[in-house]
């Protein structure tokens, strides 16, 4: 399939179907990244085109009306059929979707179109009923009431996307990219996908999946979970701490601590603690006029040089560097 | 000012220029971002508008007619003007811009608006004069362009982004979002900052800059680089690599080769080889049909159980999880 679709002359058809309060930026996400798909000669694989119901304009949640250039007969000759996400209407509130978008969409399915969702344009494709019985995702914040009105699907908020046969869900916003990214890696493979990504100033994959950006809710003083522990060492970030004190924090053993650490955040506890003092060291020469000593005390790196080490091997340059890039008056602040 | 900001009554004003040509996925980073972006009441930090020379329509890449609610008069009470990148346009050819559209971003800026610009909009701010004797940054795809159109800005296409006072610049697209978070970091902490990146499934902050995704021309054999040497790794993933190796096919030291590769690619080799090991497990995982342990050892981690190891550490989940996740039709293949 792949070595057909490549050589085929003409490009894959792609609907994107806008709905009312489409969200912009998932709007303007398939053309980006398939466009940018293409031939080492520089043929585009894809043509990406917009509909609307109706052809009719609809109100966009970024401070515009879209006029697209197609209704919804655009659905009838697409090869994949893109649903952006929605901030409000029917699909979003009640589950229900206009009889004509849900035949459209159920019609170009059973021809053989493969469908995609972008963040709540899940709530979309539920609606019309092509998600009963598949594994689906959605934005995180939208799990909850996308289970109250879609119980025949099995919702995973965990994962950046999901591929069940013809039928493809992407979590929240940027995790568009990330899906449209795998369908070109499906289409024509991973160096096609790699200069895609490159090219939106991406990376071709992201480790991890939707979970590591969920919002946890404040962590309660009952919890059986290691949250509590993150909690407290933030608000010390300056000082050392040791994986005995973050235990005791959480009233666990040493090992089932660990063990129970990963588990909820991927890390190790040394692994995480090192993320944040690097973070709270980035806010610092970003936001402040704190000089780099003083920012490698306040993130409990110590001494300037395991700051400077450390910024090193994860970004690749020096404190001074950093700020001079990012903070807006660098040259005001002594080093 | 952050606490000023923070309790004042009104939002802080922002004002989208969209020109003809505008990049779809830019016009909608800045609603998208900085509409996540609320205290902890719930009230929003930003009140986002879009606007275009004269009211007028535009035409976007991504396949629709932008109609604005304003014109360029919005930019006259703006507290931050954004411009998103275009893909056509008297900006990206010559150099130059609209009169009007030149000077309503001039007076923005002398009446003390902060002015950005994401992926090529960087060409607009340029062509209006706002970035000569700046420090600035644009697509890596345009950086030669922008080179030659404007000497007098000091271009860093390596970053995802610049701040310098208060004109900011970011690298190509997806790299606005970060722009975006990093505002929004600056005005109001890191906490809302982060809380709008989980929003919109993003790390707050990433590591590297844009330089990791420049397209690299193929190396040729005369290149001092490691280049070579990665290309001729990436072609043989299945079988065990040595540094030693590695390192005589650059034909350098093993100490010159790792000192040379850490600069050009920000990883040790033995890093950078996992990588590669662990992208081409996904590809295979995701896309081919072949069994777990096929998998292994086509990516080179001999045992299924050094595959499972990796995987888990670095995404989380086994790997028969992760096609479950990811291939299309995952039921249909035996593990």
């Amino acid at each position: 399939m792949r070595n057909n679709r490549a050589m085929s002359v003409r490009p894959h058809r792609i609907a994107v179907l806008a709905l009312d309060h489409v969200v912009g930026l998932d709007l303007g996400t398939p053309s980006q990244v398939f466009s940018t798909a293409r031939s080492s000669a520089g043929a585009s694989f894809y043509d990406v085109r917009v509909c609307t119901p109706g052809g009719r304009p609809v109100r966009s949640t970024a401070g515009f009306q879209v006029h697209p250039d197609h209704g919804l007969d655009l659905l009838d000759t697409a090869d994949t059929v893109i649903v952006p996400g929605i901030h409000d209407g029917t699909a979003l509130t009640s589950g229900s979707l206009e009889p004509e978008v849900a035949e459209a969409l159920r019609s170009a399915y059973r021809r053989g179109a493969r469908v995609m969702s972008i963040c709540t344009g899940a709530f979309v494709l539920a609606a019309a009923g092509l998600l009963d019985g598949r594994r689906a995702t959605t934005h995180w914040a939208y799990a909850e009431r996308f289970r109250r009105l879609h119980d025949r699907v099995d919702l995973d908020p965990g994962v950046l996307f999901i591929a069940d046969d013809r039928v493809l869900t992407s979590a929240g916003v940027a995790a568009g990219i990330d899906l449209c990214l795998h369908v070109i890696r499906l289409d024509h493979g991973s160096e096609v996908a790699n200069r895609a990504a490159r090219r939106c100033v991406m990376p071709p994959w992201r480790d991890g999946g939707q979970a590591q950006y969920i919002e946890q809710p404040v962590p309660k003083a009952t919890d059986t979970s290691t949250a509590g522990a993150r909690e407290w060492a933030r608000q010390r970030l300056h000082e050392p701490i040791a994986l005995r004190d973050l235990a005791e924090q959480a009233r666990m053993s040493v090992r089932t601590f660990t063990r129970r650490f990963r588990s909820e955040t991927g890390l190790s506890p040394a692994q995480w603690l090192l993320q944040q003092r690097t973070d709270h060291a980035r806010l610092l020469l970003e936001t402040t006029d704190l000089t780099v000593d003083q920012v490698a005390h306040r993130s409990g790196f110590g001494t300037t040089a395991a700051l400077r080490q450390q910024l090193r091997q994860r970004i690749g340059v020096a404190p001074s560097t950093y700020r001079r890039t990012f903070h807006p008056r660098a040259e005001l602040i002594g080093s």
